[in-house]
C-alpha cells in the first residue's frame, strides 16, 4: 500500500519535494461497518493547491504528514458494510493512498455501465456541478447575453461554456495556446476565444468579440486576464470567482487593478464560492448534467495520465496549462 | 441669475478652475406647465466627481459647458403647473443655478414643517435611501452580525452605522480624524471606530474591534482601508460598494489588493450600486426613514455653507475630509 503525504508546504509553485512517498506491506483488516478501498482514478485540481498553504491564507488546509485528499473513484475490494458490496465502484474525497479503509460516509455509488467512471470525477463530479451550480446561481444567464470564460479549456471552464451555449449566450472563451482555442471553438461550440499567450492587447480582442460588452464572467483565473475583463463589464454584470490559478503560486499577496470602481460604476456583482454551498441542489443539477451527457450536448475531454506515483507531477502540470479539459490519474 | 458650468475636466483633484460662474440679468418667463424654481439648498456629493470625468470612466458624465447638477431644495417661486403653487418647496436633480425653470417632471414636495427642508438632501433624501437601500438589499443584515462601515463620519455612512445598530448589529466606523470618531460612538451609537490616519496597523485594529470577524463591509472609500477590511472578512460576507472615494482623483486606474483570492476562499460577494436602481422601493424606504427619524432613533450631522458663490468649494473639501455628516450649501 502506497501513500502520498504532503511533507511541507509550497512556497510558490509546488515541486515533488513537497510530497513523499510512503510505502507499507500490511494486510489491512476491515470491521464491521467498514469497507476496503482500491483507488481507481484520481482527480487533480488548481484547488488543492489553497488547501496546501497554511490555514492563514486558504481553509481548510491540509495538515503536514498527513495524506493529501481530492476526488478519487475506487473500486470496493472488501466490505463489511451492507451498503456496499465487493466489485461496487465509489466515489467521493478520499486519500492519496492505493488503498484505505472507509466506513462509507460521503461515498457515493457510481456505475461505469452508465458513463466512464472517470466521467464521475468530471463532467459528472464535482466538476461538472461546479460549473452548473456556479452559473446558474450566481450568473442567472439569460439567453442573449454574452459570457467570458476564463480557464475556458480547463476541466470546469469548458463545461460551463457549454451549458451557456445550451441556454443560448454568446460564449468567448480565453486560453493559453490556439490547439485549446481550436477545441474549443470545434469541440465545445464556443463562439469565439483569445489565446492570452500571443493576444497583443486582450481588453480590445474582448471587445471586439464581445461588441454588447460582457454580461457574465465565469473567472477561474484571476490576475490580469481578469483586469482586461473588467474594461468590458456591461451594466448589472455578474462576476463568478471560481478559483485564481494565476495566484494560487504567488508567495506575496498579489495585487491588481482596482475592482470597486469598476463595480460601483456598473452596478456589477462579484461572487465567490465553493461547489459545497450548494450541496442541497446537487440531485437536481445531477440529474440534468446526466441528461444532457446522455443526449450528446456536452463533450468533455480528459488529460488522463496513468500510474500512482505520477500523482504529483500531474498536479504541478495543472499550473504549467499541460492538461486539456480534466486531469486525472489512472491507477 | 446665476450659474455655474463644467469649464474644464478636473485632472486629479477638483479645483475652482474646472468651474466657471455665469451671470444674466433678464427676466425668467414660464409657459404653461412649467415652474419657477430659486435654490434654497444644494448638495455636494463625492459622486459627482465620478461625473465629471469623461464617459470612459465614469457614466453618466456632465457636459463641458453646461451648468453642473445635483439634488437641491428649491422653492417655487412663479408657477403655471397645476401640481405645485407659489411658495412650494421641492427637491430634485437640479442645476447649479440661483434660479431655473422646470416642467416639473422628477420633482418631489418636501414640506419644511414635518423635517428641516435641508433633511430633504440628507437623512430624508438620496443620501438615507443609498444608506437604508444599499445596507438591506445587499447587505442583507442580521442581528448579531458586524459590519464594517467606511467613510463612517460622511453623510451615508454615519446613517447606515445607525440603522445596523437599530437591526441589532456591531457596528464599526472607520473615518480620519478623533474628532469623527468620537462623535461616531457618542452621537451615532458606533460600538466601535478607527481613525485611519492614526492607527498604526488598520487590519490589526479590525481584527481587535471585530473579533468574530466582518459579516458585511459598507464601503465608501477603497483603496487600503477596503484592502484592510478584507483581511478579517467572514464566510458569506457581503462588501457594499456604495463608493470609492480615495480613487476618484486618481489619474491612473488605481490597483489594489486582488480581492478574488479572499472573495472565492470566503464564498464572499462584492456588489457595486447606485441607488436609482432601487427606485421602486423609495416609497416604503422613505417611510421607514421618516418613521425612525420622528422617533428619534435616527440622528444626523450637516455641515452647512452659506452662499451660492461657496459651492464649488465645498464640493472640493469634501475630498479633504472636511464635512461632517452631509455637506449642503444654503442659498
Amino acid at each position: 500500500m502506497k501513500t502520498i503525504i504532503l511533507k511541507n508546504r509550497p512556497q510558490g509553485k509546488p515541486t515533488v519535494s513537497n510530497f513523499e512517498f510512503l510505502t507499507e506491506d500490511k494486510e489491512i483488516t476491515i470491521n464491521t461497518g467498514e469497507i476496503l478501498l482500491e483507488a481507481a482514478y484520481v482527480s487533480v485540481d488548481p484547488y488543492l493547491r489553497g488547501r496546501m498553504s497554511d490555514a492563514k491564507s486558504y481553509v481548510p488546509s491540509f495538515e503536514l504528514n498527513k495524506p493529501v485528499q481530492s476526488g478519487v473513484v475506487a473500486k470496493v475490494i472488501a466490505s463489511k458494510n451492507e451498503k456496499f458490496k465487493e466489485g461496487d465502484f465509489v466515489s467521493g474525497m478520499l486519500n492519496w493512498q492505493t488503498q484505505q479503509v472507509s466506513n462509507g460516509e460521503g461515498l457515493l455509488k457510481v456505475d461505469g455501465s452508465k458513463a466512464p467512471l472517470s466521467t464521475y470525477l468530471g463532467v459528472l463530479g464535482m466538476t461538472g456541478l461546479t460549473a452548473y451550480l456556479g452559473l446558474n446561481q450566481i450568473g442567472k444567464p439569460v439567453a442573449g447575453e454574452t459570457i467570458v470564460v476564463s480557464g475556458a479549456a480547463g476541466a470546469v471552464g469548458s463545461i460551463v461554456g457549454q451549458i451557456a451555449k445550451i441556454m443560448g449566450l454568446t460564449v468567448i472563451g480565453i486560453a493559453g495556446t490556439d490547439e485549446k482555442i481550436e477545441m474549443l471553438k470545434t469541440k465545445f461550440g464556443f463562439d469565439a476565444g483569445i489565446n492570452y499567450n500571443t493576444s497583443k492587447d486582450i481588453n480590445a480582442d474582448i471587445k471586439k468579440a464581445a461588441p454588447n460588452g460582457v454580461d457574465i464572467y465565469f473567472d477561474n483565473v484571476g490576475g490580469p486576464i481578469s483586469d482586461a475583463v473588467l474594461f468590458n463589464i456591461n451594466r448589472f454584470a455578474r462576476i463568478i470567482i471560481c478559483g485564481a490559478i494565476s495566484v494560487y503560486n504567488e508567495t506575496e499577496l498579489p495585487t491588481s487593478l482596482s475592482v470597486q470602481p469598476f463595480l460601483v460604476k456598473n452596478s456589477a456583482l462579484m461572487q465567490g464560492f465553493i461547489v459545497s454551498n450548494y450541496a442541497d441542489k446537487f440531485p437536481e443539477s445531477m440529474q440534468q448534467l446526466s441528461g444532457w451527457l446522455a443526449e450528446g450536448k456536452l463533450n468533455y475531454t480528459e488529460t488522463i495520465v496513468e500510474g500512482f506515483d505520477n500523482i504529483p507531477n500531474a498536479f504541478i502540470d495543472l499550473f504549467e496549462g499541460k492538461n486539456k479539459g480534466k486531469m486525472i490519474v489512472k491507477i
